[in-house]
């Protein structure tokens, strides 16, 4: 396939045809496409996903669309995000190896990225609902998200590559823009696509009408479009990990931007939280409490891991232009309080986008189906409104919340609350 | 002169024979070079500065030069900052019309910028030593932070110019490093191109084992390098404003870059600040006070015009993605709170970065002329060490001072102190 020839979507149906020439994809399952097993797997928001397998092996492709797929073609998007995932995928593989599938070949053009098969690994969302543990899940989040975010920032980058990394990264503009429509400005006002449960209106209204609140929202947007302390994931939910029992990896980084160090293990909190307040709708009496301690668990386990992580690359890595060795240990000084402060400002910053993602998750456009599959609606907006409630209280008083305890024990809190 | 001929350096002996058939320039000055007169006046750091007169009228042409002035070849310099210089000049022309001088020509590959000769104007900095008052210096200067800023910002730009703009300036790596190095790096330890009056040494030494210090001033670093908030000049100091008696312009924006709002009013105020702490030196006592006081006036009105500017702006030019109508004003709520936390953070970034000025200027490698004129070594310490201590008070304490009041309370009260 020629890197120039017209974008053109694929099909089941000549998908084979027209990537058997590719050398990368032939080596993984042949050129026999005729005996090529193709299915489209896309359940996304945005993108054809095929699996490609043969007796040989198997590949997944791709493929960007030009439009929302969510919404349909009313809603055009650039093919490019299919760029900048590639550009992060490599990225990110260098920054935590084994982490995120390896790419196996790129064409800009057709926006078609051939990678790594992920099997047996399913989407943890799923995961979750079906009250299905997953080994070493925290710490492979945590070991994931202290290292891109470390790695990726001017504490260790030479400073002339980030920039230039920056700069290219600012091109995904056009994916950019849904996160700042979706997640930090549809949800506080009465946006035509946004939907949510009914019976959640009273608590709706109330969180619209709370000045506050909203002011420190938009002090969070400021820092996601302006704060470009690193390379981000920016999706970085449930949906974009895939686990067997015991490996994790992370997907789908076409999210990414130059963001502030809080937003990704923010939202991933967040939906850890989801999951945690919807489990009463998916899980009998008797293993409710046992599964809603494994995700409170796993909450505090992915920051402790990440602090851990990222205090040994602070050690072990810190070649950046920021707190430089020249000015601590080089002169017998230690830079320990620097480290604290930094991982302060990333708390206190990840449980304002936390806040942030529980709302736009039940009041805008996409919603998780942690919730959606829950029928009953009145039982539904009951378990929304802990999760809508929390998600206030976090953009409030994230300062006063020291640690993944007080986390922890604020989560158990609202649990209980009956809030319609 | 072709626009793609190789860079070459332009003398006074060369000008006019190239520049005599640009159109813009003729315009300007006739065609005939050989009655031309032409002065190279660059008394900066970093290039060529020719005024050319002839009957007709006068320009300025400012050429890059491959390396830094100051120091020689053996500190090359990209010619890449011209082209940023220009793209910032026609920005802030557009953005507060009329305050920074008009640009006739640009070329590229000459790095060179041909623009309005400001006369009789001369340089702030030399007005502060000679003691001359400007009339209208603090709202001009208030005025050009506020609105370069605000217009330069996500509060009024739309979001995908503001991303392709900021994508642009982080191109400046090279003049960017400067400031990375010399200003927030450099001054926290015995760097090779440092220096500073040697009766300084015990402060020096004091400043340079301040651990927390240097950790705010890392923290003031990152948001230097990382937090793109706004297009900053990214040197206003008190040698890039020229005035008349009445009237102030704003010159040399090559540093300029994306960052935090308070940049470039913090290191406009320390440089007040300095100029008011070498008083001493350059007044007579009957006038010392009257003057000192004068500056410490200046910088309480650009504090105050700035927020009024911004305030009016902010209900005004408020069409950007941040604190959006759609979610204050047009559902009946107000947005001002929002309005004072945005120049609460804008505050204190500004006395952080005001601070780090403070010293840089006096143990980095590029000193002022207010400190640098006085012979008197001891008594050039004695006044030194003032401004060295407030600074520090400024970077450590910032957001304990609430406003442009209580930083006068306190440059009054380390004008007096006796620190060596």
């Amino acid at each position: 396939m020629s890197s120039n020839s017209k974008y053109d979507p694929l099909t089941v149906l000549n998908l084979g045809e027209r990537l058997s020439k590719v050398p990368q994809i032939v080596e993984k399952v042949g050129d026999k496409f005729t005996e090529w097993d193709v299915k489209e797997v896309g359940d996304g928001n945005l993108n054809l996903v095929f699996i490609v397998k043969s007796e040989i092996g198997s590949v997944i492709v791709k493929q960007a669309l030009p439009y929302v797929r969510l919404v349909g073609d009313s809603w055009p998007l650039s093919l490019s995000r299919s760029f900048f995932e590639y550009h992060a995928l490599i990225r990110q593989d260098r920054r935590d190896p084994g982490k995120v599938p390896k790419v196996y070949y790129f064409n800009e053009e057709q926006a078609i990225i051939v990678m790594e098969y992920l099997s047996p690994h399913t989407i943890l969302r799923g995961k979750l609902i079906n009250g299905e543990k997953v080994n070493g899940l925290a710490v492979s989040l945590g070991e994931f998200c202290a290292r891109t975010l470390f790695r990726g920032s001017d504490l260790a980058m030479v400073t002339s590559d980030l920039k230039s990394d920056a700069a290219l990264f600012l091109g995904n503009v056009e994916i950019m823009q849904i996160t700042e429509d979706l997640v930090f400005t549809d949800p506080y006002f009465d946006a035509d696509r946004n939907n949510h449960t009914e019976p959640l209106d009273p608590i709706v209204q109330k969180l619209r009408s709370d000045v506050a609140m909203k002011i420190e929202v938009q002090n969070m947007f400021k820092k996601y479009i302006s704060h470009g302390e690193t390379m981000l994931h920016g999706d970085l939910h449930s949906g974009s990990v895939m686990c067997t029992e015991a490996e994790t990896k992370i997907i789908d980084p076409e999210f990414c931007s130059y963001g502030p160090m809080g937003f990704d293990i923010g939202m991933l909190t967040a939906n850890f939280l989801m999951s945690y307040f919807s489990q009463p709708a998916h899980r009998k009496s008797d293993e409710l409490d046992d599964y809603q301690n494994w995700i409170l668990e796993v909450i505090k386990q992915v920051f402790d891991t990440f602090e851990k992580e990222f205090q040994s690359l602070w050690v072990s890595e810190r070649d950046g232009i920021l707190f430089p060795s020249s000015l601590f240990e080089d002169q017998g000084q230690t830079s320990e309080a620097g480290l604290k402060k930094t991982l302060m400002n990333i708390w206190n910053d990840a449980l304002g986008f936390c806040g942030i993602e529980m709302h736009r998750r039940l009041l805008s456009l996409a919603h998780n189906a942690d919730f959606e599959l829950i029928d009953d609606l009145a039982f539904k907006a009951s378990l929304e409104a802990r999760n809508l409630m929390m998600g206030r209280e976090l953009i409030l008083n994230r300062s006063s919340v020291k640690n993944a305890k007080e986390l922890i024990l604020m989560a158990e809190k609202f649990n209980k609350e009956n809030l319609l």
